[in-house]
């Protein structure tokens, strides 16, 4: 009775295991030289406003209070971030005009470069799991850890396809969705064809797979269908910086509201289709402003507001 | 009397302005010397599954007689079709490894230099008016020589865009739709972001604006709201040559069996939205063979069943 007890109360939280970094980014409409960002705080941002987060990260002595505070001011689990001596991961790149290109201008992994995920207890028996983009051993290792799992997937990126592909290979068969962008579907698939990539990719194990296409949007295939999610034409995008995670976070965030579970698997699930849809949601809000800046006013009445919106200009 | 009942004979039908040609073509799939292309083609071909379909073109004295019978047995009107001395319009092109690139190999303008479209008076009273891409002065005198129009619009590019401006702009105030990729979008407009691209140009006389994303589908703007038809997931594209047109003929081809007037304008009104959806249909059909060939065996059973795959992968 006790352990049912337990279970009820966490059965809709969500594990987020990734980077928190500072970021340096300049867009042409503006810079900021040093600003909260990382996948793990997109990813668990976004997820906040569906479902309880805890965070699974590294920071070093450098963590801001104040950047702590936003992430607790919505409610996330703080326990994993694991605060080290050293400096916190920091990457700064700047976009080109068009927003569509970036160069990275200095990766300094500092304390990330030692990253080892732990899991507290209390994560442990958390239903969902998103799993950054980091090494794909780690991130195994993170799955191996948790127990009573109703969904997990995660993000990887082109380094850990071409260097350390059995490795992913071997992490991927234990997922229930896989999230990556087009180019990475090609790698990871050898297909050029997103479709026969996307078939590709599913015997591999995850039973969903999620390819993020930017402002245009995201495809949701499952082995018998796919599903088109559209990007949202923002009228200033002020910086894409994190959109792709913000993606991952509303559409984990929304699965784990539901109460999805790995056996409601395929696009012909409603859940499924509405998650990638917020997930094209959170994704637009975060580009509406510098960072995280977003998340610090953003309400639920207004991603509703835009989900009706989604809804109204592709409805015909 | 007499009128009234011709009026109404013409009802549905739609004029097609534009090139006929012959293209070489390359892609990774194989390599076509010489076959039927051309915008005017292209859209013809695609609208004549909707509409009856009226010509307006000039072609050399090598124009094979199988070609003309591709397009009468679409029950395509050729009256329009103006054969003079000399040769057809001739483009070659070679298509990069993803298709999404293209280079120009040649492009002899032959009889289409000269091209000063000739409308037999029989045309003049159809209802529906689609000017491809030729000089805007050529269009618009065209669109003058019509009386009772309920829809007119057309296609442009960049070399107009950029060096007959003024003629363009004077030409836009006579249409009803303009239909552009999202680079002539930018041109045309001086606005990098899309949505203020298209508010720009509803500002200098179609009430509607299509910008064309190749595999990404269409966003059709009117001045209260847009709509997002998505681009169909081919598992195999031989040749993306006219996919662009076919879009255009869809569109046009099912605005015109709808019978739409200009009265009806608006992305509020559901027949321009599946316009739209016709047209991402008819161009991805058109990419499934080389140039022409998809048209040969076509059907309208096909295209309404792949207009239902259009809503299954849409729904949420």
């Amino acid at each position: 009775m006790e352990l049912a007890r337990h279970v009820t109360i966490v059965a809709m939280s969500l594990v987020v295991v990734g980077s928190v970094a500072y970021d340096g980014v300049e867009t042409p409409h503006g810079k900021v030289d040093r600003m909260l960002g990382g996948a793990a705080t997109y990813i668990a941002l976004a997820a906040s406003y569906f479902a309880p987060v805890k965070v699974v990260a590294v920071v070093g002595d450098d963590f801001e209070r104040e950047d702590y505070d936003l992430l607790a001011g919505r409610g996330i689990d703080l326990e994993g971030l694991e605060r080290v001596p050293g400096k916190t991961f920091y990457w700064a790149g700047k976009y080109s005009d068009d927003m569509n290109d970036r160069i990275t201008l200095q990766t300094d992994l500092n304390v990330f470069a030692d990253f080892a995920p732990k899991l507290p207890p209390s994560y442990r028996s958390a239903p969902y799991l998103l799993l950054g983009n980091i090494q794909p051993a780690l991130q195994r290792g993170v799955r191996e850890q948790m127990n009573g799992l109703r969904l997990a997937g995660g993000d990887t990126m082109n380094y850990w396809i071409r260097d350390f592909r059995e490795e992913l290979i071997d992490t991927l068969r234990g997922w229930d969705f896989l999230l990556v962008n087009d180019s990475e579907a090609r790698m990871l698939s050898g297909e050029q064809n997103l479709r026969r990539a996307a078939a590709r990719i599913l015997q591999m194990g995850p039973h969903t797979l999620v390819v993020k296409r930017g402002e245009y949007g995201a495809l949701l295939f499952s082995n018998s269908a796919y599903f088109h999610a559209p990007g949202y034409l923002l009228e200033t995008v002020f910086d894409p910086t994190g959109a792709g995670d913000c993606f991952a976070g509303g559409f984990i965030g929304y699965l784990a509201e539901q109460g999805v579970k790995q056996s409601d698997s395929g696009v012909s699930i409603n859940q499924w289709r509405r998650a990638a849809i917020y997930g094209s949601v959170m994704g637009s809000f975060c580009c509406e402003k510098f960072g995280v800046d977003r998340f610090r006013t953003l309400t639920r009445d207004e991603i509703e507001e835009r989900y009706r919106e989604f809804r109204a200009f592709t409805d015909f």
